[in-house]
């Protein structure tokens, strides 16, 4: 063919495949969204508008990717998590977390004037993501991630509404604020919260306080009574290779027929994952009755 | 800190710095854009106004990022790239990638009003990209890089004009055009286009034929008359370890001044290259007179 | 320092740390044995010279690094198991294989003269191994990896013990041997070492059967009436992360006083596995009475 | 077949094949020497025997593998080059690497009563080497990793021999001696070196101060007159994929016949590459008439 004398530069291309049968989780960060939330005048400490469109684009992600089983979302971040049987595209690293930056991105700009009618976005200012894919062994692991950024936006929310109270309500400037703020421990905002605002953290909107869940749902099921323990190091028994192309393409569709939710729940406890075993197992569960 | 019991899984982030001094070229492509150009009736075998988008993406993700040298486009594909020198992001991969993905998704979703009116995107059928990043060890290879896009360019571009051409205007079935095609070569399909349909290939528009370059205009230089294959071999001489942080922020400025240019001409042969130097050098020419 | 100029060239050092909390094996080869068997008259099918030469050098291996597992070899290869909790060498994958492999080979040419007392080694012959790690997520596949290498074990002895009966006792030439058994299953192949040679397969020395594994040995344990399947899905359940130097190098002197030793055993079923705990849970078990 | 049940595993095997066109360095070092040397009783501040053993083992490799180009060796450690058209093992890194670290590891065990009839290895404190590959993209950043190490060898071979003298002629103890050397540059050193002991460090044996080289040797060549850069920055002109399997082979037969010296000379300017191009070119020069 005409073109062979350029064509081995193909060569240079080096295989990204992840390690089979790992937990695989894409988590993308929004780029600069300081200054961009500086910019489109979002609210502080947490602007609705903007967490449900975060929210909206997690959804079209994960409608689009039935692959993926669970989504986990707070301020301009959201982690992606892929069971350790999914075989997309090879498992090639690059085309996984690309194709969920794009996506990502799309929904949200494309959506941005549903939830932003009064801010158009600018040529020069658009909103971006970036991502990167990390390999976990095991469910246990798997939920100790979760666990992770969950503590986090209970931490980050926490400051963030003491010291935007403190800004805001109490008319200290920001520096004034993060002085104060600086070394203090939980219960220390809490009180900063209560007695000088009047704000009791506990009422917080759950939204704020817990970010936000994405999967899909079916019918939930009574966690078992035989350990609590039991969801936190369940394995994954069945591997990929002994899944026929017939039955990972079956599994694809029953999961589109799911519906996706959102919700601001706890996912720290056992509960919650005992409840849902589909999200663990990787088998989808039962429809729900209307 | 109270979330450190969990933050243990930061561990399993490992690194993906690419290899230093070599040139890292960024490929993206559109995720089923066979199915999207149908659903939004692009035009056949070029639409303009689907490659101007394109263009207009690729400038934008150009001015985003000043440590991009060229890229280059055809078709629903851009290659983006970066100087050996290039320190961004501290060359890891999966950064470099999404970033540009993001950005070129971005630009592409929020102007496509622009060059299509009258075919406004649906939420089910957003355009979206994938990436992944290569690397070159020297300025020749890479060249041989960007010519094998362009020899594509120039197969496919070939090929769809004439099938095009059978089956619009010669009112062929895609399948009669399709088999009468195989196995034919170029000069097969040049007389097939002229004795049929009267078209001349070589005088179709370079756009299609080239492909769009997109870069920073400097200064065009006289190739000096030494040699013509020095372009091809130039040597990268001095390492990034020897420029400051400081130089290279000025770089940085200076890049941001040149202006951002696309054009539809050959890059195979040298004299692209020796007239603008600053591309393998990775040095700012001087600013053109106006 | 004199030589900062050059030092620059360490950034082209890229890490190779394995993912934590994976399994890992390090699997070694011997280079060109076929020919090496050759020249210093290894005999057909099994050399118990060469095999219990084998077996010496992954003893040394496995008393010199405390922190493997267990390990397993069949002709000229040899498996070694780091446990998911292992932190050696930071899991650098190089460092991992390339300190095996040199240790394998010393102990292995250091103790030929004691095994081949008569065929005295060669500069231009020695005996070479490459190597190369794998991860494996968790428990259950690494037992697969071993299974695996046990019925390739059983599967080529089977087949060379038919083939060299064929050649040296029933005069075949190795063309005509290996015509006949194209094809063969192992009923065939156990039907004609008893017919043709009356020797009943499983009769044969365990040692060839099974080929060798080595491990440090602690008091045996009964295996639980709870569950067969126990060992085949154990959790490993405390991270490294939760184990203080301390404790690690408690771990390695406990390990260092085990005695290490070479079985020729079933390790596909459950019962070697559920018989050694210590084996999975990476935790040393009782030194037995003596 | 009988093993498919566990075969999968293999997919576990994630391949490293590096880049192609760029410099390989494999460089392996002794795993605690220090120790080594003292138990074995290596002269300081050069044992000539050591140093003459590490070298035998390295024209070992070097004519076991004609794909190496080049080796240098200083102390207890030894870097390998290959060639950017080297296609040995499909580049595989582990296999580069576990192949010259074993055949090193064998060459010198096997070859220590040769060079140290009176101290007889014993099988607990076995030499062994590690080793790991490192990707160069040219050749002027390879010779800059080839000064380093030079460099490196001027650096610690004037503070050992300034050391030792202190500390075997001048009655110190290692830690006074330690002491007085902090902060003090080579002028420093030379002083106390002439001052006290007498000894003038330029005339010390050229095997100690510059390290060992070792290659294939064919005719020397006049550098040409026209650059002395020219070597720093010479191109690899030819990429693999143009030479044949024929072609491949031919070369290394012909590397085959070449002799494999050992030189002790300054690689760091360019001469020492411009009277040997086949160095950098990759092509076998002339064998030199006798």
């Amino acid at each position: 063919m005409a073109n062979s004398k350029y064509e081995y530069v193909r060569l240079f291309e080096q295989p990204d495949n992840l390690l089979p049968q790992t937990w695989i989780v894409v988590r993308i960060d929004g780029r600069g969204f300081h200054k961009l939330s500086d910019k489109y005048g979002f609210e502080k400490p947490n602007d609705r508008r903007a967490l449900d469109l975060m929210n909206a684009a997690a959804v079209s992600v994960m409608k689009d990717l039935p692959d993926l089983t669970i989504a986990y979302g707070v301020s301009d971040e959201y982690s992606f998590v892929f069971h350790p049987n999914c075989e997309l595209f090879e498992r090639r690293s690059a085309k996984l977390v690309t194709t969920i930056v794009s996506g990502f991105t799309a929904a949200y700009v494309y959506q941005w004037p549903k939830f932003f009618p009064d801010k158009p976005l600018q040529l020069s200012n658009l909103p971006t993501f970036d991502g990167r894919a990390v390999q976990y062994p095991n469910a246990s692991i798997l939920r100790d991630y979760m666990s992770w950024r969950q503590v986090d936006c209970h931490i980050n929310n926490l400051y963030n509404t003491t010291f935007w109270s403190m800004v805001l309500i109490g008319g200290m400037t920001n520096v004034e604020a993060e002085k104060e703020l600086q070394g203090t421990v939980s219960s220390d905002k809490n009180e900063i919260l209560f007695s000088r605002f009047g704000i009791n953290y506990n009422n917080e909107p759950e939204f704020f306080k817990k970010g936000s869940v994405v999967y899909r749902q079916y019918q939930l099921q009574e966690p078992e009574a035989v350990g609590t323990t039991t969801a936190h190091t369940q394995q994954d028994d069945e591997p990929i290779s002994q899944l026929s192309r017939t039955q990972q393409e079956k599994i694809r569709k029953l999961r589109r027929k799911a519906q996706v939710v959102v919700e601001h729940v706890d996912i720290i406890k056992d509960d919650f994952w005992l409840r849902r075993p589909w999200l663990l197992s990787g088998k989808p569960g039962k429809i729900p009755v209307e």
